[in-house]
């Protein structure tokens, strides 16, 4: 059976050619460009949880790595480097080889590298901690919404969700397996968006974690809200509502903006093919989320994802 | 119950003054500083493979937290930041309050500040991302080590893999639970030494990391070797010899170093006060390391923890 340091060479180790030291030492080393902040992120997956026992080992390096650069988006920062740390229950080398090509994949795309990781057996888990660069003052936080602000939300949302309670749909399966994390858009709204943050939990959730930082509340019309297309064939409005208000791994961003960003927001929509959807505004007072159907009566909201209430 | 925003809020949302962002947004961000390369590690901790099932919390917060700090010592980086990944069984708050002690004392005498992090429910699991700085071009790599270098051990060898194989002996299990990190030496071997690793998977190992890197041999005096004072009482040679040579989990350095920088590391373990063991000397040649006993006779070295293979 071949030694951990041998799997570790054999499947991770490829050129960091940005990074000083790279895989293989007790530390990698790496130079931050001048003038930078670094965003820093980590996120846990753990098997029976995030993914189901017997999950393609392909789709799950690329999501592995895509809700890391998920959040690196949210933050407005570029993507550079990323650990992995995997607990495995055994050394299957096909899993493990199909699980590097998925990562290095999107890794490749984002122009992001693997600088270091940590291997062990134990039951299936996958921990990535990711660096990215993002201009001094210019990151994306989750506390400079401001009353007046228009609310943004990129792709489409309740895609993921409904790919896990309905199997074999598959433009909400690609959702859930390969989401696709929103970096360029985020990078490109330095200075345009006033708040940002990633649908990692639920709409409803996510845009409430930008409220309670902001301290201020959001109106927001229903039917504006994209959703993914399957939606509209299923023709199931109570299931629609819950899995696009509440239906978590969607990794689209939601972010806020002054309403005189809204030509140079529409600008980057074009610019970079993703389409934007001007949701609602953020209005003073608590940090209350109101959502109104077409008639403008108020929709409830069901709660989001809570890892450890759900 | 309490939600999980609550418990990281609770536990794990302390203050992070030189962060310009903490736990609570999509990434933390933090401003390196100028002229300084970032040291990156990841660990991950299973239970049941790295710690037992009902280990005290408090120590596994002491334990998580060092073992990553002895990267950073390993490298000569002065640790800055860490990330902490969590998979729990269940919200036990006694637990999550205990680990968080253990963790924030260590990470507050070396001024190492939490930063973000994830938690969710699984089998019980720690996954640590340590950011250090070290000044550019000085970090302590594994490669380093040339012909003619004296081989360097701090502290003492084997009290960890005896404490695991004979519980109740004090000052073993103190090594084994509660290691402490050397990271005021590595940062006083900058410019001094030539190569570096701690000591986690056993000294032969370890230093055959160094060999393997540097592409040089090592010959090493056993007698000479620190050994856990703990062995002297027990005294059986040949379980001494299997963990002072391939016991994991030390967290001591093993450095070479130029013979000319001889008083000055002697200087470096007056200041520190830590002891450091002259052990023997890399040799040109193909990477093998050669332990010899007091007759001059080679002592057959045992194979380190793999975390795979073992």
């Amino acid at each position: 059976m071949p030694s951990e340091f041998e799997i570790i060479r054999r499947y991770f180790e490829r050129p960091a050619p940005t990074a000083l030291m790279g895989v293989g030492d007790d530390a990698a080393l790496v130079r931050p460009t001048a003038g930078m902040e670094i965003a820093v992120s980590t996120d846990l997956l753990v098997e029976g949880r995030h993914f189901r026992a017997g999950a393609e080992p392909r789709k799950l390096g690329h999501k592995a790595l895509a809700v890391n650069l998920s959040d690196m988006a949210a933050m407005g920062a570029t993507p550079r480097w990323v650990t992995l740390a995997l607990s495995l229950p055994s050394v299957d080398e096909a899993w493990i080889a199909a699980f590097a090509d998925g990562l290095f994949a999107l890794a490749a795309r984002f122009g992001v590298e693997l600088i270091g990781g940590d291997t062990v057996r134990g039951p299936r888990s996958i921990c990535m901690c990711i660096l990215g660069e993002v201009p001094a003052g210019e990151a994306l936080r989750r506390d400079g919404a401001r009353p007046g602000d228009d609310v943004w939300v990129s792709g489409e949302l309740g895609g993921a969700a409904l790919a896990l309670a309905q199997p074999g749909i598959a433009e909400a399966e690609r959702r859930l397996h390969e989401p696709e994390p929103r970096v360029a858009l985020g990078e490109r709204l330095r200075g345009r968006a006033s708040a940002a943050i990633d649908v990692s939990d639920g709409f409803a959730q996510d845009l409430g974690h930008i409220l309670e930082r902001s301290g201020c509340g959001a109106q927001v019309q229903y039917e504006r809200l994209p959703k993914c297309a399957a939606f509209a064939r299923i023709a199931q409005p109570r299931l629609e509502r819950k899995y696009v208000l509440s239906g978590g791994d969607d990794y689209e961003l939601v972010f806020t903006a002054p309403q005189a960003a809204r030509a140079a927001i529409d600008g980057v929509a074009r610019e970079i093919g993703v389409p934007l959807a001007r949701v609602g505004a953020i209005r003073a007072g608590a940090p209350t989320l109101s959502i109104s159907d077409g008639q403008g009566n108020e929709i409830p909201i069901a709660r989001g994802f809570d890892h450890f209430s759900a």
